[in-house]
């Protein structure tokens, strides 16, 4: 067994608290059931690796702050990789979580070229499958970094130059097999640097379609391989590129329906990303499950005010109660989870704020699961929705729905039955409503 | 001939100019022939109905400013709707200006039923008609009006109750009709009404839906009627509802794919929704033209640092270039054109504010125009961007936009040929040298 | 007694409900004593004339869709305004709620001159304070509109012209007047046009010194009447002016200072105009509070991805926590209360919503009011928050507080004492135990 | 004379240029003399140390893209330091600009402690001092970083701790003294983490008084060693933190008011920044100098569209003609300047964008002088904003201005005027005639 990363947790306490009063879930409970799921089934709660065991506190403004045991001696090489990995299996299993997501190059440092990169991301992805194997743990995702490198400057699958492009597809590739070798169910694709900074250097059209194109490579090589993990787009809108071609939710389904894709990719949906397209938190994650396109979720939250990627643990009851009502009405995540894609702030620089972020946004998400549980087995608020457009259930109405009305019918209806009743949109009642479950 | 509604043009000067200045046009010449086409076929500029004649200047803090005497006796009735069409065609001939566009309800006065509605709008229509005849003033587009209507105050095509629907299935319908009677090149949509207040009240799966069922039953009846105007849908964030459906460009066009919709309607893009939707002026423009979608464009402005929809005239040439550049690129808007979806500030109040507001914005798009050609004819900025891309025109590069490619390629050509060489992009060069346009 | 202008209270019940579960407070309860005052106390809520009695529901893009029995007769009429009196005050009964407020125009109409208006104003006020006398009812404040008419579309005391400049000081000593007779503990000052819509056309510095110059007038004549109400002036960036004066609390603050008008004025902090200047809800009451300038707030909402004014209930009960904590901190709002500047949807017409929307947001505010309660006396927040300053409460600190600290010091400590130990900022934790009392 | 850092600018040609157009200014012409002074002496342009010199191209989702010869041998190391110094030189010497600006840990790494970094700061300031005799060239200003270092990552001033505070004093006392060492002009005040993460772990009030005590121990020791540098501080709303306390001009422009710092102080305006807190580009340039309080001008641009701090190089011209006309009102800017705190884009890797970032900026504001002086000359929009104020120059108006007038004859006089006459904006005539000046 590796030496302790990390603290007892049940050694730190809360301020203000008593000391029998150690951290704790308050309202997660793994094994209880809601509406005949475990907690956890219908969680699936997932660590990420850059956030809490690679970045250090860097901000534009700032160097790192955190001083992590694990990652200080020797950066870059493979014994502090490996070290990181300790570093996430003892943190997953103090926490009593059972996924992980990682980028390539969280896990392993990018060598002096594609085969010692490659290679060393086979060592590291070698000692994953031991502790997972050790553990029981399992791998919700993995990715690629198309971003950080300079040879992605310019994009990674709609770079300009054809040879940028390749590499993409190369680290890609890798991606996918890694994934398979370790069980991962699914693959994310995120394309920060897949957009444009100006307009007036860039074939917009041509980027699109090289876009597509290495999708298309993707589903053919997975094909090749026999691996079934299902593949998923992440929505953003703009940051580091000004603007990107995934901007949001209803522009990625768009795209893949334009580009024959729809049958083979869903989508990742991060509410921080959401919020920076002008939405709601829960608005894409709304609009792609009801078009049978939600996969997963990066449970993270941004703050309204700011115009960048916070990436903060979610914090608004109100918001996770919403996403957890979404995600029961669609039965569940299937192979998706909700993925902590969240950082503790630059100044949060003690292990136990590790550790407080993670307890505090679980137990968030369990008071929504267990909000909309009750919003749904007692029905006031989907009830009231559903007789909202009862007057599509039936007659011409009806009609409209299976796509046989016509414009005339519709002028015969409103000539005979002259100007609609008023009805109210009630929405102060609804929002008082729902105030009561959260 | 009716009585005048506005002062001879000649007699308006620009302030600080001597007494041999009046207002005229400095860089339009609508007969002037730039690659090709004259001034006016590449512009096709178009009056709008609602902003200069009907509306009166009030905003949400205040009432009407605006004396408009052609309006401001008997409101409502069809007296005033006709001085209504005298002054617009008036201003138009005035201007030189070719094209007019209007919803339902801005020529003709809401009835006391749809058959009464119906029917003032076919005698208002029957006015118009005259006046084109006349003149030789031409129709660019006509919409309906969806939004003002407390009926609509819960949507249009996208309203809970099937009664509020229907309505605005029969107002389409006539729209289609008159269209067609006055040889309309378009036809508008855009909804603002079509979208959410708030999720909680909301069943948006069923009420896009329900949207797609309304243009298919359009599109049966235009077939049905004999009529080939080009169906356009307008994009917008928000404003009226918290969130549209018709987000932004990229969000209609996946909308139309997804639903089988997209051989059908193009799309009418407003500069001023696109700003609103996070992205620059220019942006949906582009995105529309490159993706063969661009139908016609609401040649206005808004304000990046509001919140809000203000309809101005446009004043930045850079952006005009930019616009103009994509029409250029394009071949020319074909049946649409640029409306003036723009009213003079609140604040404007005399008539020689509606004429120096148009000759304004139509001179600042025909020096966008002028700008246009040179870049396009020097051929630098278009020549960096090619040489771009240059090694996708060939080898493996074009293999990959052939669709032939596959990612064991591409790890194989990274094998062989290692790192990319770094290439610049150089965005600093490309906006001095497009500053020299300007 | 007049006739009743809304229905039975005790007879609306919510959706969802039994039949025995009328509209109710559910946390609000007016003589509960907390922390030494009785809620009502703690809370002074207030009723807004405009938004609940006048407003009728009209948008930019939509005529009103409110029936409202009071007001729909004669419109305009003396008759009409009475008869709105009556609505005001029997929904502060059937509410339970103490005070009201209110614009000059929004309780009398505009007559054909100044004299007319003020008459029209003196008989409402009569009947307003036959209305007061009668059931113990009181006004927060009253306020000028200097806004809705088309004389101050280019300003109100920052008009370029000065009869119109004259025409809002007219109207403002009118209203310290009324104010005054009807023992009004508060005028308000919010200026929607004291600003500019481009700075092409204004004189921003003479502007303001204008704005200055009417502030000082009215101390000048409140001193006269000897007349002791608060004076408030309300802070907005903007809407329905491009750019506003009094941008936000620090603005406000700052030219109060600057012009020697501190002593005088204090704030009356709006919610939905702090966020829509960049700030989190909470952020200007909060700085005007610790100011000494928190005077009164308007205890609205608004949707931080919409860029106007919506007025909306408050539904967040951590924000309504949060102001409560603030209110507590400086022991109450004084003569200032929690004011609904509140409307009802355009979409909610029944008189229900109008109900609902009061009780929720009272409910809100009382859930607020009982939070911050038990985290003030509690004391695990503001004890860790005392904590993390207590190096400034003793030694070299607190020579830096006093003012008598210098450089040498400073530098002479670090030269000693090296590099400062790090101290998490601890943010997580903070938003952990924080939800834990929501 | 050490060995060049960069390449001979006049072998260095645009794109889309003969052989015989090399790189230089169209517009700017250092001794060319427009309204009584040089180009030179109206734009005073510097070079900021920072973005040209130091940063190496990394943002929040990638690292490093320059190359820069100067700096990638020894990083961190004093011989690093005074390359460095020689690429500023060359870079200003082949540009023809007169002054730069820098932070302290830009020119000279931190040390150990407190005294190894003041000794490293010397000797790059003796190396510093050696150039500016050789060369001419001037500091514009220096300033201090307390905010890179992980010691400042809860505040510099405003820092809860007292050990941090008093480190951020010591290190502010040291550039007191280089500043004067190397005859700056001014020091600069920018704190980017003087302000809040979450007002719950804040007590703002206690901040904003230790902000104000440090201000005004930097004014008594700038007094003891007898400087008279201009002090400024540079307003900023958000980004690194939060929420900055000094958001906007006019935030401290208040804020030095309440402190009674308005005598020492003077703003030095960053447009980018100003976008950020929602206003224009010109507004807080205008804002400061109308009120006498603009000391120098941080000449880069953002994006409207992006929340975040591009810190782009300025290409609107309508914009840098606004600037340059209210520095043209003011006189000059006296001891400040035009300081290109801009960098070239992360994409932008040659050595050749650096020097077309500034020239292209340099002639974009050389544009905006042009026009402004002709906007001056001609008189024709300062007549007519002149015109719009007339009636406060003569009678009551001007009485108003004197503070000798009252709300009684305010209101006497519109009893006998009535309702004024109605005064068109004209918000589109200056807009046009604004355009053609550009």
């Amino acid at each position: 067994m590796p030496a302790p990363c990390f603290p007892d947790i049940s050694a730190i306490q809360y301020a203000g608290e008593s000391s029998v009063d150690p951290l704790s879930y308050r309202f997660y409970n793994a094994t209880e059931v809601i509406a005949g799921k475990t907690m956890a089934e219908w969680c699936r709660f997932s660590i990420c690796y850059w956030h809490s065991f690679t970045w250090k506190g860097s901000d534009p403004f700032g160097v790192g702050t955190m001083t992590r045991g694990w990652d200080d001696e020797a950066p870059g090489s493979l014994e502090t990789a490996k070290r990181r990995v300790d570093a996430c299996f003892e943190f997953m299993e103090k926490l009593g979580i059972d996924y992980f997501t990682f980028h390539d190059r969280d896990v392993a440092p990018e060598g002096a070229d594609l085969g010692e990169s490659n290679a060393n991301l086979d060592e590291v992805v070698g000692y994953i499958e031991e502790n997972m194997a050790r553990t029981g743990k399992k791998l919700l995702w993995s990715t690629q970094n198309l971003f950080t490198h300079k040879r992605y400057m310019n994009g990674g699958s709609t770079n300009p130059d054809f040879h940028s492009f390749a590499y993409a597809c190369a680290q890609a590739k890798k991606v996918l097999e890694v994934n398979k070798r370790l069980g991962g169910e699914n693959v994310v694709y995120w394309g920060g640097r897949e957009g444009y900074q100006t307009v007036l250097n860039t074939d917009v059209k041509r980027e699109i379609d090289h876009l597509a194109a290495f999708f298309k490579m993707i589903v053919k090589y997975q094909e090749k391989i026999g691996d079934d993990a299902q593949l998923l787009i992440e929505p953003k809108p703009r940051e580091p590129t000004k603007h990107q071609y995934d901007y949001d939710a209803q522009t990625v389904i768009g795209f893949l329906y334009e580009y024959g894709l729809d049958k083979k990719f869903k989508l990742n949906i991060e509410p921080n990303h959401t919020t920076l397209a002008g939405h709601d938190y829960e608005h894409d994650v709304l609009m792609a499950s009801k078009f049978g396109m939600l996969g997963s979720i990066d449970a993270n939250s941004g703050d309204p005010m700011l115009g960048w990627d916070t990436d903060m643990f979610p914090t608004d009851i109100k918001k996770t109660t919403l996403v957890m009502k979404t995600v029961m009405e669609q039965g569940g995540l299937k192979t998706g989870g909700l993925n902590f894609d969240c950082k503790v702030r630059r100044e949060s620089t003690d292990p136990r704020d590790l550790f407080i972020g993670h307890i505090g946004a679980i137990d968030n998400f369990a008071r929504g699961l267990r909000n909309a549980a009750r919003i749904l087995e007692e029905n006031v608020i989907p009830g009231m929705v559903s007789d909202r457009y009862a007057t599509f259930d039936e007659g011409l109405g009806k009609k409209v729905e299976s796509g046989e009305a016509t414009l005339e019918e519709m002028e015969e209806y409103v000539t005979k039955n002259g100007e609609p009743d008023q009805k109210s949109g009630r929405q102060e009642e609804y929002e008082m409503i729902f105030n009561r479950y959260v």
